[in-house]
């Protein structure tokens, strides 16, 4: 017989089930991009629905839904006489830089498509930490292979001058900086965000209008804690994603939290 | 006359243009969204067209197609006769926790929905460096104010059992994971990417099927750097975004890059 406490611990005496099955679509898609991206499944592996239902514990219909929407995502292609194949390996983006984890080499390249002098809004001159009443503007498309995974709009001081038209070679801020910035830039402070393509981003980006993109806001500063340059990122979701290296967790103070039960 | 360095520095010689104004949707979304976000535009604030107008630099056309593509994706709200306002402040997650920067207090609550026993995948096995054949898998829901705003499913070992209903109080995992793995989880590795929502979990999370989410994977490990437990993460683009702290960049090899002129 059970004790208290085993049964306590069960799981439908906390909202829980106890059946073994991957049941839900999210819980397959979000195991399947994840070993896409991390190339478990790996670039043009053919998928078998068969074995993807034995491997997940899964339905076949819930595979199936799965399976649809990440080939609508653009993370598989399908094709009449190959079946489901993986699309070609995410970027694994440094959370605070452009260099790409996955790959060695200068396979990402840059290409300013845009630039001018705009007004500085209270964002740009809070975050800039200026007063000027202009700033730059500077549009670059990332691309991978040649396809465009990205697309950035750079803010900064009207001194400063981006003067190539394509960079091809390390891309990491702290390189491509040192000859636009007096000062080389060594922080970033990012946040990350998820939004719908708008229809002229998304005829850039190569993808159908209202499709997700990854949003980066970044700000970099020099070595004396100075801001250089505020920028926006949206990455193509299906072709980028952004990773940290192991960070360490935050320590609340020991204070003993509130805990309800719901029986 | 201008010098040729002058020349060859101005932006028509780089496919750029001379025009002052943001003349993109995007751009003027991005700026809008941060602003939002860090709270330059504070909650409940009403925007006037016309101050935006003239503080972003951008046509009336621009600025109302920017701000219908906000109030879509719910970060505005428009009323009939309040106009249009700013919604509630995002939460600002820790990139590597779950963690509200911008809020003191124990604002965001834990509840569990759901938890069974499934198949590892090789996947899992990997990442939680095990060979055992089924793992535990626990969906929780976040809720920041009572609103859910995102979901977690996270799997760990058969041996760990979270035995709480709903959980208020300090939620960074190293606290909350203390009473239930043997040995605190201290470090952690995330990737974050971005989806659309599936017709289940865009009802879980009350947001439009298709909706824009922001997704995250991590990995925590013990002090002894032994990985306990996985998750995957959708959040609300429109409640949440995760930041980091000031992070150092990568610094290359000083390689000579490529550069193409592009005229």
């Amino acid at each position: 017989m059970a004790t208290p406490a085993e049964i306590s611990r069960h799981p439908r005496m906390h909202g829980g089930s106890a059946n073994g099955r991957h049941s839900s679509v999210r819980w397959v898609r979000d195991m399947l991009a994840a070993s896409i991206r991390a190339g478990h499944l790996p670039e043009s592996a053919q998928l078998a629905e068969d074995a993807l239902v034995s491997e997940l514990g899964a339905s076949r219909g819930t595979v199936r839904l799965a399976l649809r929407s990440l080939a609508d995502e653009g993370l598989l292609v399908r094709r009449p006489r190959l079946g489901t194949i993986v699309h070609a390996r995410h970027a694994r983006l440094e959370i605070a830089d452009t260099v790409d984890r996955s790959w060695q080499g200068p396979e990402i390249s840059l290409q300013i498509i845009d630039q001018r002098t705009v007004p500085a809004t209270a964002f740009l001159r809070s975050r800039l930490e200026t007063e000027d009443r202009s700033v730059r503007l500077l549009d670059v498309l990332f691309r991978r292979r040649g396809e465009v995974i990205g697309i950035r709009t750079a803010y900064f001081s009207r001194d400063v001058t981006y003067d190539f038209g394509e960079y091809t070679g390390p891309i990491s801020m702290a390189s491509l900086s040192a000859s636009h910035f007096r000062t080389p830039m060594t922080t970033v402070v990012t946040e990350v965000t998820a939004a719908a393509a708008d229809a002229r981003t998304s005829v850039l980006l190569g993808i159908t209008e209202n499709s997700p993109v990854l949003c980066r806001t970044q700000v970099f500063a020099g070595a004396d804690g100075h801001p250089l340059q505020v920028s926006f990122d949206q990455y193509r979701s299906d072709r980028a994603s952004f990773v940290t290296e192991p960070l360490g967790l935050a320590s609340d103070p020991p204070v003993v939290a509130d805990r309800t039960a719901t029986r």
